[in-house]
């Protein structure tokens, strides 16, 4: 496998376009459009948000019909949660806009929304957008890439990745697009994040890779706790690779889902160091636990304490706060049990050593710690289960950015 | 029932100094004395947090083994959690003081620490101060109200009551005191709170009463949604009142109780509006909701969001993120149903009916959000439970204070 240049244009089949409908921006595009030649298997996940937007609603309804899809749209600006049927009215014009443009059925067109809640999409500059980005569909790299920025809300880069890989001599190619940067707290997948592949595979295989790499990517990363009412995930197979067809858990599907896991591993990382405000990316690792279920929860724990970010963000080697977090995590565990270091590309320090505190030299901690990705590694000493997760620090931009985000 | 003066030392029998052991701090009180003339019935809760304290533990073997409680001796500065046994040491050294110094059990001393996790506390100055507080104990509500000062971290003022109230014509006190201000989310009472009576009561109702009344104030609190390794609630009652000995549910039981609740609501609805860095005091309403539990879920999902206190301190009307936060706090409910309004000494504004958002008038708006105490109030319109919670806005001098506490 190899990392290549591009995103959702990067496979065979795939065109992007975007454009400036002035939804509630006025100086940027905030319209994206992505679209495969042909129809494709697809896969996604949702998220757990009792308070799910009008777009979830009708992605998951497409997703769970068993597709399939051929085109996502995509606006930024605006969120279409807590809408109402108005909400939904909205959803169905901006298929049935793309429908009626490109000739493909209205039932196989996602859309997806990002930005403020409870207020409602001007449907008129939707269907606008989406007929002018009908006519402008390319598949250039540059086409996905201006796609990714199109998505953007207070995200300060695009985040877009490709990779290729061969299959029994045929190479396959996957490609993905993700935005954040607040409200990230994903609990089935990230914010918004769309991958795009020729792969030739089973529908269900697709569902089943991409709901068991998220666990370990997406659903690892946390901004501030909150998970939106949009976290949304796609993924897009159109075949053209002309594989043979993934139909069972064999080596191909292993190979796929390594991909897969690359893929969302580098989205979900970038969408944690740039999280809202964040100066720094800020990672948990957690081996020897008991399970799975528990060097996860604990992991998560660790990067979202409010307490552990604004340490991480002041470069404060104050270990007890991560300790405290493990603790309130939910996971049983023995205090004695537990060591606890601090590591980065400066180097890496022991700060508690089961159960007891370690004096340590506080210059080494600080030098440390003021690297642009800090790591909290932590041996339970009770199993062999390992996790990881990413965040970012707590910095006073986070909260100038949302005490004023709607205005 | 009456709110009268003084704090700990209100209650008859009860004596209170502090003094300056210079434990971290250099220039202020930081250690405090509780003491009952008589021995007490006593009743307690503490951090639900796996990584306890080692005072934790050791009033909770107090307590748990059914007292009597003589004495409480306090620290601020140095938290003695994650400190094994060394810590464990400190808190019997403190403990065997007393003892020396006042001839009671030192299995009667309870001890409690706030402050800095991961650091040993210094065994002499702690001995020194428990000596030095023993020839100063007073029973003016000056001492008790210094008291309050001693025990203070990032609290940016003390907080105290007492109420008085008649039992069968006999005059009962209860006063207490608390401190907050940052690691605040209890899970099963706050930070540090000490409440002292001259109640007659039999202790495993004190214990009910005090684990009753925690649940819908103390708990219901939350600065930062980071559970400390602390909190300790220590409830002592010495008889000296005289009245009719309360050993079963009766009317005396529930005058009690009362007066608890509204003792424990004030207590801690002073230290969500001194939640680090606030500048508001952020309540969360919820009636109409399915059960209780749901409401208490609810209502602290609300204040527990970083974007709406994001929102709150910004003066911001995007309730979007208050129905968000509703939407992931895990109870099930369908936003169809939902009324939600903003509501302070300004007024009240609908924002929200039973799944679409109301057009509202922005100034208005602003001119409730501005007060320094604002109000979510929510309709589920599902069932008959209510519940209310509180927290703080987050602001930029959350961060400051959190990204250099330790230092």
């Amino acid at each position: 496998m190899k990392t290549i240049d591009g995103g959702v244009t990067a496979a065979k089949g795939f065109k992007a376009s975007s454009c400036q409908a002035e939804i509630k921006y006025k100086d940027r595009t905030d319209m994206a459009f992505v679209y495969s030649e042909l129809p494709c298997v697809c896969a996604g996940t949702f998220t757990s948000n009792v308070v799910k937007a009008a777009c979830v609603m009708w992605d998951k309804k497409i997703v769970e019909s068993g597709g399939p899809m051929q085109a996502v749209v995509i606006n930024s600006g605006i969120a279409n949660a807590c809408t109402g049927k108005e909400g939904f009215d909205a959803c169905e014009a901006t298929a049935r806009a793309a429908e009626g443009a490109l000739g493909i059925p209205y039932t196989s067109v996602a859309v997806a929304s990002t930005g403020v809640i409870g207020m409602q999409l001007p449907v008129d500059k939707l269907v606008a957008g989406v007929e002018k980005m009908s006519t402008t569909l390319d598949g250039s790299l540059l086409a996905g890439t201006e796609a990714s920025k199109a998505i953007m809300t207070t995200d300060t880069v695009n985040k877009e990745i490709a990779v290729s890989f061969e299959i029994a001599g045929k190479t396959v190619t996957l490609g993905g697009m993700s935005k954040g940067s607040g409200m990230i707290h994903p609990n089935m997948c990230t914010m918004l994040a769309f991958l795009t592949t020729d792969i030739a595979i089973d529908k269900t295989l697709l569902q089943e890779a991409v709901s068991d790499v998220v666990k370990d990517t997406f659903n690892m990363i946390t901004v501030d706790g909150d998970t939106s009412t949009n976290d949304t995930l796609l993924c897009m197979a159109n075949g053209l690779a002309e594989n043979e067809k993934i139909t069972e858990k064999n080596e191909d599907y292993i190979t796929f889902k390594n991909a897969l896991m690359f893929v969302c591993e580098y989205l979900a990382k970038k969408m944690a160091a740039d999280g809202e405000g964040a100066s720094k990316l800020f990672e948990a690792k957690v081996i020897g636990a008991k399970d799975k279920q528990d060097a996860r929860v604990l992991s998560r724990a660790i990067v979202g304490s409010n307490l552990s970010k604004a340490a991480i963000y002041g470069c404060d080697a104050n270990f007890g706060r991560f300790l405290c977090a493990m603790g309130y995590s939910g996971a049983d565990f023995d205090q004695n049990d537990v060591e606890l270091y601090f590591e980065s590309a400066a180097g890496r320090l022991k700060v508690f050593d089961k159960g007891t505190p370690i004096v340590f030299d506080e210059d080494k901690a600080l030098e440390i710690m003021k690297e642009d990705t800090v790591t909290v590694f932590v041996n339970m000493n009770e199993g062999e289960a390992m996790a990881t997760a990413w965040g970012c620090d707590l910095t006073y931009d986070y909260v100038k950015i949302n005490a004023d985000y709607r205005s």
